[in-house]
């Protein structure tokens, strides 16, 4: 999508060959692109959120992968890389997936062929997440549509939380995709951005992105979007998934569980937009099995933001001795799901349906 | 309670008569007091929010009017006063039931008499307040004594919204009554501060009040509550209100209806110290009756905060270009309060049992 009139994707390699990514720590204020020196560069820029967006760090994970074939094709190099990524974000199940493809297509070659091939599967793994989102946004776009045709043609209020947009996977994104599609298609159509607070990926990116493609939107605090739907002001709520199991529970951003419930005491539905690679076929129970990052106290304690004198700066918001807790995701229980949007349609958020979607992914 | 080892009140007289408040705005990185000089100052004061809470605001509001009368005690300048004070903060019941109250005491009065009989009655309102607070934190200490027995002394895990707390009412405060009490009685206890986007009164004042008492907590982001009850972290939820209606729904600083649809989807009491004078005894229907504020969205884009130079700044959050909305209250419905906490004791959240506890407040 357009940053500034140009199109750009979120990982890319330059005509020399350079593994490139956008900054995004420094959005909303700076735009800034970053050269991925080698497997460590790869592995920091995921682990200190450089990329972010499951899709995106399964994407940067694979460059990683292929940068440290470069590095040292040797099977132990595979072993040694395949772990230092992994433990960059344990939560993303995108992550381990991505590794576990590179190795299975690499293992069998010889040394020298393997960071050749590891480039070139990096690649198809960004053209096919691409594909993916295009799709998710080919199959959400009716789900507005119809809104719109309900409210005969009035703005239809989209709720979304975190960035699931294009800044989150390689392009389209997850759940902004059926936005673009909608916003593309001509429909009138107006977005709710929470905040999402402690990293403010809602007013820093999806705010961002949604402001350089020209979607009309408004930031809100995360306190705000269940007052907002009991008085009518939202249609629909579209958010992105980190890890969904396969019985439909939704793992995301802190926060997004409490958007489920006010959606399904308002009966507003509530859609999860879930690219096939984020559903885990290995979990069945979200509450109690998906492990929860608790990131680092001073993201909630400090924020960054941009000083009346133009220049970015960190304050600090909780008192002196005060402590902070900050657990990075929660899980929405699949009752509280309208569906899945997948790539290849909508799917109920449970087990029967979601195999019957996807059956060469159910182990026997 | 105690700043820096030294008793304060939220509101006061000094020796030589001056009206002094506690500046909230530049909390907690500041102490700094206030000297009201008229009743326009005091206006500024409710509007500007260096004094925020609907029990402080009442009060603040009563010392205004009393600071209107030693200006010009004639019947024309009450009615103006009230006007101008009224308006500062439309939502807060307690505003308009002060103002009631000093008109209904002074207007029978010689216009000589009202200036000394407004600063008793304000003095009045200021120590029944007190009473008030502490009677609920008597009223509510057993329901924590109850969940610390349960829990065989462990400590007991109270979540709080915003600030209800002595900075918010004259002392003791409202929902933060029963914690002191608890904390004052020796129990173990432990609470979550939600940090309280936009305004940040969890993370600025609760944070700084607790741990000011000695009371251990942990500022948590307003996206976190409902990922805590689902793991167990959280026995019970107190907050305040800033008007509930006489069939009980709680119209709370914006998030508290998500905590409350969290606490009940969990199993976890959730309950609202409510001060009779909060109570509101004209409304049935508190989604569609209690008219809530919109207030200036740059309290959404924009934060302030402690820069590590020491200087307190104000950041920019959200994109240029970007537009934010700021509602500053919600109402949570009835059916998910499990009991007002009141200065006569616990009442369930309906009209027949507020009716019966309050029955000379019924209008027939």
């Amino acid at each position: 999508m357009k940053i500034n009139g140009t199109d750009y994707r979120t990982i890319w390699r330059t005509a020399d060959g350079r593994v490139e990514i956008i900054d995004q720590t420094v959005l909303p204020f700076e735009f800034r692109t970053v050269h991925l020196g080698g497997m460590i560069a790869a592995r920091d820029a995921i682990r200190d959120m450089l990329v972010r967006g499951a899709p995106l760090v399964g994407a940067t994970a694979a460059y990683g992968f292929a940068l440290a074939m470069a590095e040292d094709p040797t099977d132990q190099n595979m072993s040694s890389a395949s772990k230092i990524l992994f433990d960059a974000r344990p939560t993303a199940v995108n992550l381990g997936w991505a590794l576990e493809r590179m190795n299975t297509a690499l293992a069998p070659m010889q040394p020298a062929a393997r960071a050749g091939a590891a480039f070139a599967l990096a690649a198809q793994i960004c053209d096919e997440d691409v594909g993916l989102c295009s799709s998710m946004g080919d199959h959400g776009l009716p789900l507005i549509k119809a809104l719109s045709a309900q409210k005969s043609g009035a703005p239809v209020n989209i709720l979304t939380h975190c960035n699931a947009g294009w800044l989150a996977t390689v392009d389209w994104g997850t759940a902004i995709a059926p936005i673009y599609k909608a916003f593309n298609a001509g429909l009138d159509i107006h977005v709710w951005v929470d905040e999402t607070r402690p990293r403010n990926q809602g007013a820093f990116l999806t705010a961002y992105e949604l402001g350089q493609h020209g979607v009309p939107h408004t930031v809100i605090t995360d306190n705000s979007g269940g007052h907002l739907m009991q008085h009518g002001l939202v249609d629909i709520c579209i958010v992105g998934t980190d890890r969904t199991t396969w019985t439909g529970d939704v793992c995301n951003k802190i926060g997004t569980y409490l958007k489920a419930l006010a959606a399904h005491d308002n009966g507003i539905p509530f859609y999860v937009c879930a690219p096939s690679p984020s559903i885990d076929f290995r979990m069945d129970d979200g509450i109690n099995e998906v492990p929860i990052e608790i990131r680092d106290p001073r993201e909630v304690s400090h924020i960054s933001g941009r000083l009346a004198s133009g220049e970015v700066a960190e304050v600090r918001l909780i008192p002196d001795g005060s402590e902070a807790r900050n657990d990075a995701f929660d899980v929405t229980p699949s009752r509280y799901i309208s569906g899945l949007i997948t790539e290849r349609g909508i799917v109920a958020a449970n087990r029967d349906a979601i195999g019957a979607m996807f059956p060469e992914r159910v182990e026997n």
